[in-house]
């Protein structure tokens, strides 16, 4: 089993070093081999995705990724930005089925923008279609506009674009996870505006006939951005297209208000997958030993589980992670008073303790 | 000064008809003229904004707008069902501007899904833009695709496009909007991902040095959807596109619990503008008499205040709208312990009342 490790920019090597401590510490054949990705690897390289990281990944198993972007990338071109490398990840390994659980951990309700009772118990899952929509669709670009509210005026433009077989295959993804739990798939578009969001509600219901233990209702994107802060409780399994899930998957994690613990898993058609935190590379704590590693702790587990066929250590680290909750250990982005501060490292340290 | 008064579906009657009650108690000399919208239209016309109906529209100084849908419309094709109005009266008006000021009333902080201090005190304005953007964007449809993932399958399409001129009006109307407000805007886009967000950050930029006295910061949209919700006091002005706007307004308007409160205007370039409550058509509670007119009111205030020139009667409306909710009046979708139950009617009737 093997598993490239791309620890990325900013916080991400020190939340990465502590996962891989983490899989070290279970009685595995795990063979783990590290690349650079993303701003630092532009900075040795040239570009944020080499090609021996990218061969890298194509040959492993899973991909562990910490997190990529920094300000002082702000100005390069848009191709040589870090984002591309995860955008590129993406698109090479074919890893369309993107799964970002948003749970709400008993001990932290508190650290929630939402009042308690809104959110304790929470446990949605978003699962966004993530090689498709507007993020890839060709064609895009910048030209002299023929048509619209200003002919002979510049205009950029992008395409979003569906085909059936795409929204087909990210929807047996939903239904399957959805008889692994409540059975209720909830589909978003909007498909009272977009021809794109017609075919994938149409091809929605016709996949949902193969399920009729699962129950699928519809939902319009602003409606369930309203939904998601008002009862997200209400939600099980909540399926939508690139776009739309970047924004709701982040709406939902940040509801919860500990997206440090949030982990995620991008898969292709083989189970192939990458594994990364829901969080990103927040530079302005980088180096300081102080971020949250159990995001990304977490998403070992779900490589583990969905790339590595191994529930039974996935289980046993989820546990580990509760149980360093539960002795009252805290990062500082969820520390609260009466609890025990942890450095990123002595996170790590008690999660191997805790296994 | 004319005014189009289209109430439309379900509650829409209901809440229109007491924003007319207010506005009549005005000292002002107005001609109203009422027409069918959305269902009603359909039902009564075949098509959801009849020839006559856009031509009242247009040749009045505004238009109140109640809300147009209903569930029995959901089986219609697209061109015909409710929503569609409203697409056309944008796009025939161009009715380019849409504000949505999202607004925590002191009294109403309690409904918030959010912790009172994150809420109270909140007065966020949205800027979305209304008539460019993928909503009209040409071409689009369907079609058999003949590259991406699955060349030969059946897709679905839609463009993405913004011109410069388009982007540098929306731009004006959100940097004035902040000259009046704290001087700082946010604008939001995916540059990091579309060659259209991408046009639209440059071009914000470039306004933006018009308005020295405005502070210009960036978001993406993925980002915006967190920040709402972690912290939305930090915002003051916030402007979109179409598409992300039509997202994080309703994300917005829902973080303050109060909905039926919320009103929004839509403007073209010479101060014609459409004028609706934030919320919808509620068909659930149509007809029952119990629909928060307040919205609405208050919709006919921002009427006064941008199209009819009438500052004076928009703050008159206003004021009494706080001081009902002062005297502890409530409809049901505000209701809390301890205030005073009211119906539609009764809340219209206090409002002028206190005028
Ligand atoms: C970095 C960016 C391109 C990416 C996306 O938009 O998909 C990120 O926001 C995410 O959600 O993983
Ligand atoms: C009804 C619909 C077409 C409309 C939109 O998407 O613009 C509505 O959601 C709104 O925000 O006014």
């Amino acid at each position: 089993m093997k598993i490239a490790v791309l620890p990325g920019d900013g916080i991400g090597t020190e939340i990465v070093a502590e996962a891989v401590k983490v899989l070290k510490a279970l009685d595995l054949k795990l063979e783990m081999e590290t690349a650079l990705v993303g701003g630092v690897a532009y900075d040795a390289h040239g570009h944020p995705l080499p090609e021996a990281t990218l061969k890298l990944a194509k040959e492993a198993d899973a991909v562990l990724f910490g997190a990529v972007g920094d300000w002082k990338y702000d100005k390069l071109e848009r191709q040589f930005r870090p984002e591309q490398a995860i955008l590129g990840l993406r698109k090479n390994l074919g890893l369309f089925a993107n799964f970002r659980p948003a749970i709400c951990y008993e001990q932290l309700v508190g650290a929630s923008s939402l009042k308690p009772e809104l959110i304790a118990g929470l446990d949605i899952l978003i699962i966004r279609e993530l090689t498709g929509d507007i993020y890839f669709g060709q064609p895009r670009g910048r030209r002299i506009a023929t048509d619209g509210h200003f002919p002979g005026a510049e205009e950029a433009f992008d395409t979003m674009r569906y085909s059936r077989p795409e929204i087909e295959r990210i929807a047996h993804v939903a239904f399957q996870a959805a008889q692994k739990r409540n059975k209720r798939v909830t589909s978003v578009d909007k498909n009272n505006v977009l021809e794109t969001s017609q075919l994938w509600k149409d091809v929605m219901v016709e996949v949902g006939q193969q399920y009729p233990d699962v129950e699928l209702d519809h939902m319009l994107v602003d409606n369930a951005a309203m939904q998601l802060v008002k009862a997200p409780k209400k939600f099980d399994v909540l399926v939508t297209g690139n776009m739309f899930g970047d924004i709701l998957s982040d709406e939902a994690s940040m509801l919860t208000g500990s997206i440090g613990m949030l982990p995620s898993a991008s898969l292709n058609s083989s189970n192939q997958g990458l594994y990364e935190p829901s969080h990103g590379s927040a530079p302005d704590i980088a180096g300081k030993g102080i971020a949250n590693p159990l995001a990304t702790i977490l998403s070992a587990a779900m490589m583990l589980r969905f790339s590595l066929n191994q529930e039974a250590a996935a289980l046993r680290i989820e546990a580990a992670v509760k149980k360093v909750l539960e002795q009252g250990l805290r990062t500082a982005d969820i520390y609260s008073e009466g609890t025990t501060r942890a450095s990123t490292k002595e996170m790590g340290d008690a999660v191997v303790k805790a296994l």
